[in-house]
This record gives structure tokens, C-alpha cells and sequence, in this order.
């Protein structure tokens, strides 16, 4: 357990770190972020395409697996790895945040949560013990809690609520994953989820239940729903005071690269969003030199690379010229370069934070890319 | 010219033959089979996928770069290989084929085709000059000449008129072309197009008037369009019977791997289809086992890899029940392996005929593979 986190660097003008995390003998520097594979693929990422990016950690989705293709199948190939042949790290979520998002129906219990598959209507019930189980069987490197999940805004009431039974359910979680071992030979750890809204107390009381109990790393949740950035910041911020120094803090479903060096600047280790996959599928490229609306007419003749400054083939050698003509012809490559394109970015994003978190130079460094953003 | 094309074996018990295309430097072993990169890409595919593959020349359609992105963009990347970044070579056809498939409308005369787009109804005309000088634009390594498609079935007039056109519009083209220059540095060479239906007194007499010209190959148009297998086999065989042993013969649009293998036994060197790929995306596999539908429910489970015959890592490391899942969860990752699986198989089924044609066993191979096909 010693060296699954170990913080090499804090900066001395911010609380931003730079260190390494390391499961089942990859290392991964932090701060990481992780690009999501919801179904058990980052989407139209060939896995080559991730490793020639480096990216040592991905995401996969509880509750999306469990509905397809099925926790029998997985199980039959002996967990995700197996599965999507893929070599290095996987984190799943418990399918919390999805069973508040994604439902028409729930039904939510001190036992758990009833809902309905956004598939095909079937009812299913998720416990703290059962999502666990569940991770036991798809056999991630790291783990999340089940939590209860609120929209926001909610009120005081709601969000104490969703408190005390995020609490109650990581109690029954480390119980669970105590008496449980991994499946397939793959060491697992697991990760509390701070709940309590925007609401500075609550937090505080989630953070002060979650810290008696010994989880490998913890997690942000509840942030980047709709609240101001501010507010998110400022709850972050709350939060990353009171973690501990010594264990990895994920903050998710964050975000924009600004949101990202923000948080980083605040001390968040850990990341993952759809955004880079996402609005790269829709046509928005991430590069060094700004954010583009690659449809934009204005791109049809130019020559430019998408990114001379990230250095791959892909960003290098293809023009936005050429990305333009795939998008207005629906091509299915123009997705597979817009997202290449952005995950480059991503990746090179908290790349450059973590080299600049060891020389010193994060904040000076972070500002001025920040500013370079906006003026775009 | 001399090095343009080399027979370097024809079998002794049929007219298969193995040789090779040099392109600007590239050398082709044939028989080759062409991806069809209709819009400037190889749909779903990388090209370093296509490098990885050692595929050596694609296909791109003039009809469709015409329209979109339109060739003064393409005039402006300094032509098509630039503008895709493809180090390889491009075989572009001329378009007649689409005008006379895609189009609600279209207007036919000895002077050229008036047609409208497919994309904005926009009318636009071709002639045998333009098309050439389209392709002078686009710089492929190999153009094709405008000529008259007629569909299937069709009356003995038509065809008969379509072969005197097409003959009309060779002239023209090779006019055309011996006086005008390659816009970007690459030597450019121009194919003949065989028409005449399933009539083979007409089919004679296209081959009659082409032959008389100094093509620098020459393609079996028309065929591949409906006809009855049997009829495709016959034609072509008269057609490769009647074409000069030096120059390379192409079969435009076919087929399937039986077509193929059979069709070189009939001595063609060069094809192109969309079956691999477009076939890929709707979830038909071709594997050196023979055909899967990879949705069936019985491979939900399957840990065998797609296809442990083809040395290349998707086709070895990936299992069925894997791509499976892809597809059911509609995940581009699945069009990807797919089309990368199609194209390994169709690499090997092309590669492997070659290396049997020139150890000799090229129809005893052919022959056992075509039953294993048969009988899956």
C-alpha cells in the first residue's frame, strides 16, 4: 500500500502536486487525467492510439457494463482488462452518478437504489455490496463507493441526506471490499466520494465521516453539475484543505483544461471527462494554441497542422484543412482524429502541469495558457 | 514506361499472373486489391492503419472530390496525396460510374454528361477533357478515362451505343491528356475502360477500338453490376484473352473474395470493391475461416481472437465476443476493427494468391479456399 501514491512534489506558491501513482506495477504521474471508456471503449480510439499517447489509465462505466455487454460476459473473460484487451489501468465508477442521471425511473432506499436500464426499461438494484461486487467481477484497478448522487441545485435537506447515506453506504462498501478478494490477480483499491453540494458544512461533515475510514484515495463528487465555476472551485478548494497529503484526490467528471489547471492549482491529483471525446466527436479541437470549431468555414483552404505543437503524427501531419473536409463529409476518420487531437491536448495538458509543478513554474505557466485560451 | 508494369510469372495451368506496378517509385506487388477512399478516406480507417496493413495504393473517387471538398481546395493542397497526407499511391476513377448510379438526373450527350449532385441538386458537366484535367488536379498515380456506363440489364443498343461513346471519349481523353502536364511532380498514368455489357460480340469491339490506343492499362467496366456471377466470369475471361500480356488489367468494383480469386485465375491483376469495408461497418467479418455476421448472439461469448490466420495485432488480440459487444453497443471502435479485419483479410487473400501463383500452386490453394468459404 505504501507505494500505490507517492507525492514527489508540492509547489511552493500553490497546493498543487506532482506525483505518481502506481498500480499492479504501472506507474502513472500525476496529475492524470483519464480519458473515458464508458462501454468498455474510449470512443473511436483504437487502444494503439492511447498507448502511443501514453495514457496508462482509462475510465470505465459500473453501470454501463453491468447493462451491456453484462457482467456474465465479463466475467466469463475474466474481467475488463481481458476483455478490451487493454494492457494497462482501468478505474471504474460504481454507476452512482449514471443511476441519478440517466433514469427516468429510480427508487432510491437506505438499502440502495432501484432504477431502470436506459437500454430497455428492465429494473435493476444497485447496494453498496452489490457495486462492489460488480467491480470485483469487471476487476479495475481502482474502484469507486456507490453514493448518493444529488442535481443541482438541490436544498440543504436533500443534500445532508445524500450525506449521511453516501457515509452509511462507504461504511458498508470497505466492509464488503474487506471481506472480498480480487477475482483475477489484479490488486484492487478503492475510493471514497466526498458528497455535500456547495454547501461548505457539508462537505466538510462528508469529508470528516469519509477520513475515519481507511479508503486508498478520495474522491470529489457532486461538482461540474451546473454550479458556477467559482462555486466549484471554492468547494474543491474546501476539500483539498482537509484530504490528506499522502492519498490521491480524483475530482469528477472535470472538465474544461481550464477547470483542470484550476483544480491542479488546488491540489486535485486525478481527473476524467468526456469533454475531449465528446466535443471532439462534435467537432470542437482542443490544441495548444486554442480551442476550434473545426467547421468553421474559415478553415476550408488552410494548411495549418491541427497542433504543431504536440508532438505525434497525427497532430503534426494532418491539416485543419483536411479535418474540415471530414466533418462536412461525416466522416468517421474526422472523429478519429478530433478525438486523437484532443486526448494529445489532454494528455500533454497535465503533462506540462506535472514538468511544471516540478520546476516551479506551474503557476506562471498556468496563467499565461489560461489567458492564451481566452483570447482566442 | 517500360518499368511501369512487369509480369513476373503467369501459372501454367491458368492465366493468373504475379507482378508488379511501380508508381513514382512505389513498387505494387499484383494482383492488389484498392480500398475505396471515396472522399480522400479509407472510411474508419487510420492511415497508419493502412501503412501497418502495407497497403500501397487506394482508390479515390474523382465524382465525389469534384463536389466535396471541391477541387480548388484540393488545387490549393497541391493535389490529393497532399492534401490527405498519403505517402502511398492513389488510383482515382473518373466518375462515370457515379454520374450514372448516384444521380436523379442526368443528361447524356456525344459531348460529355450534365448531372446533378447527389449533395444540393446543383447541376455540373463532364466531359472526357474535364475529367482528365480533374484528375490532373487530383495528381493520382493512376487516372481512369470518362466513359458510359449503361446499367443492368440493358438492351443491345445502348450498350452498343455506350461502346462507341466510351471509344469517342478515349480518344478524346488520351488527346487530352498527351497534351497536358502533371500539376505536382508526379508522373501520372491513364487507363482505358473496357465497356460492352454482357454482349461479347461488343465486348470485342470496345477491346478492339481500345487496343488500337496506347492506354497504359486498361479496366473492365460494367461488369459487377447485377449480372449472374457466371456471365461476370465469362466476360472477363474473354476480356483477358484479348488484353495485351504487358499491361495491367483492372476489374473495377469487384467483388467478393470468391470474385477476386476467381478473377485471377482469369488473369486480372488490379481490383477495387466496397464490400470489405463498407460490408466491415455493417458488421460482416471476413476472416481466413470464412464469413461472420458478428452480431449473432452466439459469439456473445467467444474468446477467440478475430482472426488468428492474419498476422497483425487486431486480428490476433481482439476476440470476437469483444467486437461483438461493439457492435451491439453501436461503439465506432467496432466499425474500426472491423474495417481493419476486412482489409488484413483482403491484404492476405490478394498477397497469399500471389505467393501461391508464383510457387505454383496458386488454383489448388484457390480452389480448397473457395470450399471453405462454401462451407461455413
Amino acid at each position: 500500500m505504501k507505494t500505490f501514491f507517492r507525492v514527489e512534489k508540492i509547489a511552493d506558491d500553490c497546493k498543487a502536486r506532482a506525483g505518481f501513482l502506481k498500480l499492479n506495477g504501472i506507474e502513472i504521474p500525476t496529475p492524470v487525467f483519464m480519458p473515458v471508456g464508458t462501454y468498455g471503449t474510449v470512443k473511436a480510439m483504437l487502444p494503439s492510439s492511447l498507448y502511443e499517447l501514453d495514457y496508462k489509465l482509462i475510465l470505465g462505466n459500473t453501470y454501463h457494463l453491468y447493462l451491456r455487454p453484462g457482467l456474465d460476459v465479463i466475467k466469463h473473460f475474466e474481467g475488463l482488462h481481458n476483455f478490451i484487451n487493454w494492457k494497462n489501468c482501468i478505474l471504474t465508477d460504481s454507476g452512482g452518478y449514471q443511476v441519478f442521471s440517466l433514469q427516468s425511473f429510480r427508487k432510491l432506499s437506505e438499502e440502495g437504489v432501484e432504477f431502470s436500464s436506459h437500454i430497455d426499461g428492465s429494473k435493476h438494484f444497485f447496494t453498496p455490496e452489490s457495486v462492489v461486487q460488480h467491480q470485483r467481477v469487471l476487476g479495475s484497478d481502482i474502484m469507486m463507493i456507490l453514493d448518493d448522487c444529488v442535481e443541482y441545485p438541490a436544498d440543504y435537506g436533500r443534500v445532508e441526506e445524500s450525506v449521511e447515506r453516501t457515509y452509511n453506504w462507504a461504511v458498508r462498501s470497505l466492509k464488503e471490499f474487506a471481506n472480498s478478494e480480487p477475482l483475477w490477480g489484479r490488486k484492487q483499491f478503492i475510493f471514497g466520494i466526498v458528497q455535500g453540494g456547495t454547501f461548505p458544512d457539508l462537505r466538510r461533515r462528508s469529508l470528516g465521516g469519509l477520513l475515519s475510514l481507511q479508503f486508498d484515495g478520495y474522491a470529489i463528487g457532486g461538482l461540474s453539475v451546473g454550479e458556477p465555476e467559482e462555486k466549484m472551485y471554492e468547494i474543491t478548494s474546501l476539500c483539498t484543505d482537509l484530504l490528506p497529503i499522502d492519498k490521491p484526490r480524483y475530482l469528477m467528471g472535470v472538465g474544461t483544461p481550464q477547470n483542470i489547471l484550476e483544480c491542479i492549482e488546488l491540489g486535485v491529483d486525478m481527473f476524467d471527462c468526456v469533454l475531449p471525446t465528446r466535443n471532439g466527436r462534435n467537432g470542437q479541437i482542443f490544441t495548444t494554441r486554442g480551442k476550434i470549431n473545426i467547421r468553421n468555414a474559415k478553415y476550408k483552404f488552410s494548411k495549418e497542422p491541427i497542433d504543431p505543437g504536440l508532438n505525434n503524427e497525427i497532430s503534426q501531419n494532418f491539416t485543419i484543412g483536411y479535418l474540415r473536409h471530414l466533418f462536412i463529409a461525416d466522416e468517421i476518420l474526422g472523429l478519429q482524429l478530433a478525438t486523437y487531437q484532443n486526448l494529445a491536448f489532454y494528455k500533454w495538458l497535465v503533462a506540462t502541469a506535472r514538468e511544471k509543478i516540478l520546476s516551479g513554474l506551474f503557476r506562471y505557466w498556468k496563467n499565461n495558457l489560461i489567458l492564451n485560451f481566452k483570447e482566442n
